[in-house]
C-alpha cells in the first residue's frame, strides 16, 4: 500500500485512528453486554461509551505506551482508561486481546469488501454501457492471436461483464466468510466470558459469531478472503491486457483516453501508450501474490500463533487499497475508452476473407465433401490469401474442384458478416436479461 | 500426480480412456440435438450412438494420428470414424475442438469435486466421531507453543470440524462454478451451431450452460476452483501440523496409529514418525502451488491462446490428485489416532497451576484491585513457578497482598478445571447441532 | 511430469531404476571407505561391487518389500541383500536413510543440471546464428507495444543471447550449490560413522561434503535450485511472448515454422498460430509455481522432518522435465523460426515517420529551442500523422516554426535509418565478443 | 513496507528524497560525460553539478508539476531546471525516462544489498559467539519431531552458520547481478546518445554496463534478485522456527530474551511467547511471496511495457526492508538467546535411555547378529520404554539373547554420551576453520 496506488475510502480503513475506533465499540457493546449479565455496572458500561465515545484517540500516545508495555491492546487500553477514569477497569473483563483484534480484522476487512463490491458494480456499469454501445459493432474475433472468426466488440464485454458478476458474487461470498466475531477468551472455552458477550458484539456490529475459535478466527476464512481477491485481480489483469493489445500500434482498435497536456514519453512526443492498462497488470500480480502468504497462515500452531499478524499487518492493507485503486482505475478506463470502430472493420477485412474459411468448409461438406476432402480444399485456397498473393472469395471460384460443389451465389453467402451475428441478442439476453 | 499419492478412482478421471470417453458423449449428445434441429440425418446420430458407444477407443491408435495431424481432437475424430463409417462426417458439425475440451475438463473437474467432497465428509465423520469421544478429555490449550489454558480435546476437533465443514461448502461453492457447458464454436458467436445445441449438452451432462464463451471456458471459473483446493490444502496442513506437535516426543499426547510390523527408522529402532502428516504437509504445499499457475491462466489473449492447457494437463490431475490421497489419509490418521488422555493431564498439571493465573487476576480485580496492580500480584508469584521455584497456588496464599483480597476458598475455587468447560456443551451444539 | 512433455533423457534421471543404481553407488563406495577403514571386510566390499553391479534390480519386488517394511531404503537393502548374499550386513553400517536419499538427490539434480545446461546451449546457439543472420535487418522497437523507434531484429535476439547466457551462469551455480554429498548418520554427529566415508563418496560422485548435514542436506540448496529454474522460466517465457506477438496477424513479422501436414484448427484451416511458444509460456508458469513448495521446505523441524520428501518426489522430476522440454521446444522454435524481413519494414514505415520524433525533437534542441518548446512543435506536427492525416516528414518541412531552425535537408537527415544503427557493431561485439 | 517493521537506514533508500538525489547524479554524470564527447558545453555541465548539487529537491513541488504532466521524470527536470536555470536543457540529451529509473533502481537494489549482507553479518557474528559458546552443550537431536540420537546445541548453531553463509554468499552473487547501468536510449540502440556516456556513469556509481538494453535494464536480473531474498527468508524462517519449537513449554531449552516490563499476555500474565520469532515466520512468508511478481515481471512485451513498475515499486520497499528488518531482530534473538542447558540435559535423558538404541543396533551386529535380528532384538527391549516400562540399559541386561552377545560393560559403553561428539571438532573445523 502506497499513496500512488491509494484511495482515501479504502486506505481509512487501515487508519490507526480508525483501528481504534473499532476497538472502542468491541469494547463498549461487549461492556454492555456484561452489563446486562450483571458482571460489571450499567452504569460503568454507560460511561464508557460517554467518555470513549467522545474521545479522540491519540496514536502517539498509545505508540508511546506500547513502546513499554510491547503489547498494543494493553497500551490502548490504558490510553482509553486516560479518558474514562476509574471505570476502565470494567474494560476488557474476561477477554483476551485477539478477542479485539480478530473481530476489528473482521470489521475492518467486511468494510473493504463493500467497497471492493462498489468498485465492481462502477466496473459492470462501465461494462454494460459500453457492450451495449458497441452490441454489434463489428471486429474480428483472435484465438492464438491470429483472426479467427468476426465476432462483435460488444459480445467482448459482454464476457467481461460476466465475468466482473462472477467476481462480484465471490467477493460476497468471501464477506460473509470473514464478517465473524470472536470473544472466548484465551483459548475460545469462554471459560471468563459469557458466549452471549459474542453473540452481542456480532449482532450490533453486522457479523455472524464465529462457531468455534480459538484465541483466534480461524484463518482459512482469511485465506479465503485474500485467494478471492486474487482471482478477482486476475480477471482484472484480463480485461487490462485485452486493452493493452487492441491499443498495439498495428492494432489500434481502441486506446486509453489520453488527455491533452499529457506526455507520453519525455524522448518520443507521438507515442500513446496504454500505461494505465499496464499499471493494472503489474498491480494484479501483487494482489495474486498476497494470496499465498495468507494460506501460509492457515496452519497455526495448536490454539494459536502470532506468526500471521505480521503478515495481516501488511497484506491486510495492501491487497485491498490495491485492488480498490486498480477495480476504480479500470472501471474509468472501460468508461473513457476510445473505440474505433473503422479500425475494427479495417482488421477483419485485412486477410481477404479468409476469417470464412469455415463456412466454406461446413458448406462444402453439407454438399457431401468428406471432411477431409473439404478441409484440403479450403487449405489449398487459403494458403495462397495467407502470402498475401490473391482475394479468397475470388480463388474459390476458380476452383473447379469447389465450384463443382458450391455455386458462386453459395460461395458468397458464406462470406456474409451478418452469419455471425444471428445470436448476439440471445446472448446478450443471457447476459443483461431480456431486452 | 504420482502413483504413490494417487487413488485409482481419482486418477481414472484423468486416464486417456475417460477423456475420450467423455468426448464421446459429448460429440453424440451435440450430434443428438443437430438431429432434432434437422442439422444431420437422424438416423446417423442414432448410429453414432450406437456404434460410439460400444466401442473401445485405442488410445494407442489415436497417440500414432496425433502424430501426424499435431492436434488431439482431430485425432480422435479420425479414430472415431474408423467405428462408426460414413456417418462419422456428422460429427462435430459446427464445433470447435475447444467445445469438447473444455466442456470435458468441466465434466472432469466435476467429479473430481464429487470426490474431494466424498473426502471431506469422511474425515468430517472421523473429527465428529472422535470429538465427541473426547468432548470433556482435558488438555491444555497452547498459545505461542506456550501453555495457556485448559481446554479440552473434544474442542479442538471440533474446530477442526467446522473448519472442514466450511472447506466442504467451499468445494460445492467451487463445484458449481465449474460445471459449465460452452459449445458455442469458433470464437463464441454460435456462428456455425444453434445455442440449442449446447443447452441440450449441458442438460445431459449435468452441466449449466456457459453465458459467453469466447472458444474457451472463461478460466476465472478454474482460476477460483484450484484457488479453493488451495485453501482446503491449507486447512489440511493445520490439521496435519496439530498432530505432528502433539506427537513430538515431549509433548506426546497423541500418535498416528503405528502398525506392529512397520519400521520408523533404518538406524534407530525405537523410533515412531509422524511419517503421514508431515507427509501431509507437503502435499498441501504442493496443492496450494497449482493455484498459481491457474491465476495466471485467467488473462488469455484476446478470444482465447492455449497457454492454459499445458499448465491443465498437469494442475488438473495434480492437484485434485494430490489432495484426494492427502484427505485420505488424513481420514485415516484421524480415524485410527491414538489418544493418550493420561499424557494430556500430565501436561496440564506441568505447569504447576500456572495455567490459572488469568482467573486469579479477575478473582483479584473483582474484589477491587486495579488491573495494573492485580497484573503484577499475579505475575510476581507467577514468575518463581515458571521458574521451577514452587507451586503456583501455594505462592498466592502465602502473598500477603493477595490474601489481603482473596480467602483461600475463593483461591482454591480459581484453580477448578471443570470452570473452563462450562461452555463445551453450548460449542458443541454450534457444532453438532443439539444434543 | 507427464509423457507429453518429458523428453527420455531427463526423465530416466527420475526413474526407479536409475535411482536405485544411484543408491548402490553410495552404499557401495562406502563400503569401500569402511572397509579401507577396518570397519568391515574388504572381502565384503569387493563382493557387493561385484554382485551388486551386476545386478538388475527389481522395481516391483522392492515395491512389494516396501509394501511390508513401510520403508525404501530398508526395502532396497533387503532386494540388494537378496543379491549379495550374507555379506549384504555389512552394507549401510553406521548410516542412516537420508544419507542415502539425500546424496542421491544431489546426483539425481546434479545430472538435471548439466542436461538443462546443455539445453540453453542448444538455445544460445539458434540465438546467436539466427542475430547474426538479422543483425541489420531493421525493425521497429516498440516500447508499451507501440512503435517507438527502430532497431534491429539481430539486436533483439542479442539481448535474449545475453539474458540466457546470465540463465546458463545461474544454472552453473545452481548445480553447484546442489552438489553436495553427506554421510552423517542419524542427526548428523558422525557417531557411527567416520567422516572419511563421507569425503570417499563424495569424491568418487563428484560432490562437494556438506558441511554441516542433520540427517538431511540442508533445503535451502533445494530451494534455491529451484527458485533458479523458475527465473529461467520466466526468461524462456519472455521469449516466447515476443515471438507470440511476432506472429499476431497484425504483426506477422515472423512465425512459428510449420510443417505441411499439420492442422491449425479443426475448424479454420487457414489458422496458423504459435502453439509451441503458448505451450512455452504456461510450461513456464509451472516451472515457476515449483519454487514456492521447494522455499516452503526449508523450515523443516529441528535436525528434519520429512514433510521435504512428497514436495521433492514430485517438483523434482516435474521442474527439471518440464523445463528440459520446454527449452528444447523454445530452441527448435528459434532454430527454425521463419522470419519476414519484408513484414518488419513495412511495420516500420506504417506510422509515416513518427518514429523519428526523437530525433526532430533533438535537432530542433540542438538549434536553441527550449525542451519544452521542441516537444510543443513535434507534438503538434506529430499527431495528426497519428490520426492517419499526412506524412511526418511533410508536416515538418510545411510547419514555418520548425523551418525557422531546420532546414530540409537537415529535416531529411533525422529520418535516416542508418542512423540507428551504428551502435550495433559496438553491442554485438559486447555480446559476442570481437568479430 | 510499513513503519513497524522498518529500520530507517533501509527506509531512506526508499524515500522520495534519495531516488531524486540519485537521479540527479545519474544526469550530472551524464552531462560530465556528454561535455567529454562536445555534445554539451563543459561549463553548463559544471553549473549543473553545481546548483543542483547544492538544490534540497521539494518533493510536493514535484508532485505539483507530475500532476499535470503525469509523467515523473519530467517533472523531476522540470524542477531541476527551476534551480539549475537555461542549462537545465543539456540535462537528459539523447536519454529516455528508463535510463534514469532503471539505473536508479540498480543504484538503491545494490546499496540495499549492502544492508542485508551487513545484518547476515551480524547474525553470522551471532552465530558463531553462540556455537562457539555451546559447543559441547549435549542436546537431543530429533527427527520428525522425535528425540532421535545426541548432538550438540553448537553443532545446531554451526548449522545455521553454514546457511547463513551460504545466504551471505547468494546476496553477493545477487548484488553482483542486479547494479548495473543502462544508458540506451528509447529502445537500446544508444541512437541518440553515446555508449561513453553509459560507461561514463556506470563507473561512477560503482555499476557495471548492461550489455543490451532494451530502454530497460532486462527483468531477468530483478527476479533472480528478489528470489534470491525469498530464498534467505526461508532460512531465517527455519531458524525461526527452531527457536519458537525449543521454546515450548514442555522442550523449554531456549527462551527469546524477556525483558523485566513486558507483558505477554493482557489475559495470562505467566506467558513468555516466542513472539519476535513467531514475527520473523510472518514476515519470512511476506519476502518469499515478493518473489513471485517478480518473476512474473521478466516477460516485459518487446522492448518493454510499464507493468513492472507499480510491481517494483511496492516489492522494492517492501522486500528489502522487511527482510532487513527481520534479520536485525532475528540477530537480536540469537545474540539474546536464553539457553538453558539443564534443560536440555533433562530431556536428553527424558527417553530413559532410547537414544543410544542404533548404538546397541550396532553392537549387536558387530558381534555377529544379522540385521534383522538385531533391529529385532532392540525393538523388543526398546518398545515397554517407549510405554515407560522400564529403563532401557536394564532391560537389554536382562534379555538373555542381548547378553548372549554384549557383556554388561560392552552396553554401558553403548550409552555413553561422549561418543557422539568426538566429531564435533572437526565440523567446527569445516565451519570456522581450525581452532
Amino acid at each position: 500500500m502506497i499513496p500512488r496506488y491509494s484511495r482515501p475510502e479504502m486506505a481509512d480503513i487501515w487508519s490507526p485512528e480508525t483501528r481504534f475506533r473499532i476497538w472502542f465499540e468491541i469494547e463498549a457493546h461487549a461492556c454492555d453486554a456484561l452489563a446486562e449479565l450483571g458482571v460489571i455496572p450499567k452504569e460503568a458500561a454507560r460511561m464508557i461509551w460517554e467518555k470513549g465515545g467522545a474521545a479522540t484517540f491519540d496514536v502517539a500516545r498509545i505508540d508511546e505506551i506500547e513502546a513499554v508495555t510491547k503489547h498494543d491492546v494493553i497500551a490502548f487500553l490504558t490510553h482509553l482508561a486516560e479518558f474514562v477514569g476509574p471505570d476502565a477497569r470494567f474494560v476488557h473483563q474476561g477477554m483476551t486481546s485477539s478477542d479485539v483484534l480478530d473481530t476489528c480484522l473482521s470489521v475492518q476487512l467486511k468494510r473493504a469488501s463493500d467497497i471492493l463490491i462498489a468498485d465492481v458494480d462502477r466496473l459492470l456499469a462501465a461494462l454494460k454501457a459500453r457492450a451495449l454501445e458497441h452490441k454489434f459493432t463489428p471486429t474480428i474475433g483472435r484465438s492464438h492471436g491470429i483472426h479467427a472468426e468476426p465476432t462483435t466488440f460488444g459480445l467482448k464485454l459482454a464476457g467481461f461483464y460476466v465475468e466482473f458478476q462472477r467476481a462480484r458474487e465471490r467477493l460476497v461470498a468471501a464477506r460473509a466468510e470473514i464478517a465473524t466475531c470472536a470473544i472466548s477468551g484465551a483459548v475460545g472455552t469462554f471459560a471468563n466470558i459469557d458466549p452471549a458477550v459474542e453473540a452481542h458484539v456480532a449482532e450490533k456490529l453486522g457479523l455472524t459469531v464465529e462457531p468455534v475459535s480459538t484465541q483466534v478466527i480461524p484463518r482459512d476464512r482469511h485465506a479465503m478472503f485474500f485467494a478471492t481477491l486474487g482471482v478477482v485481480a486476475s480477471s482484472m489483469e484480463r480485461l487490462a491486457t485485452e486493452i493493452r493489445h487492441l491499443q498495439r500500434t498495428e492494432v489500434l482498435e481502441a486506446e486509453e483516453f489520453f488527455s491533452e497536456g499529457q506526455k507520453g514519453s519525455s524522448a518520443m512526443p507521438h507515442k500513446r501508450n496504454p500505461v494505465l492498462t499496464e499499471n493494472i497488470t503489474g498491480l494484479a500480480r501483487m494482489v495474486r501474490a498476497y494470496a499465498l502468504p495468507a494460506m501460509e497462515n492457515v496452519a497455526l500452531w495448536h490454539e494459536r500463533d502470532i506468526s500471521h499478524s505480521s503478515v495481516e499487518r501488511m497484506i491486510g492493507p495492501d491487497a485491498t487499497v490495491t485492488l480498490d485503486f486498480a477495480l476504480n482505475r479500470l472501471a474509468g478506463v472501460v468508461e473513457k475508452l476510445l473505440v474505433y470502430p473503422e479500425r475494427m472493420q479495417g482488421n477483419l477485412d485485412r486477410l481477404g476473407g479468409l476469417v470464412h474459411s469455415q463456412r466454406v468448409l461446413l458448406a462444402l461438406t453439407q454438399k457431401g465433401a468428406s471432411r477431409e476432402d473439404a478441409y484440403r480444399l479450403v487449405q489449398r485456397n487459403a494458403m495462397p490469401v495467407w502470402r498475401g498473393e490473391g482475394d479468397f472469395l475470388a480463388l474459390l471460384k476458380a476452383d473447379a474442384e469447389v465450384t463443382a460443389l458450391l455455386s458462386d451465389a453459395e460461395l458468397e453467402d458464406a462470406f456474409d458478416l451478418g452469419y455471425h451475428f444471428k445470436a448476439v441478442e440471445q446472448t446478450f439476453a443471457r447476459v443483461f436479461g431480456a431486452a
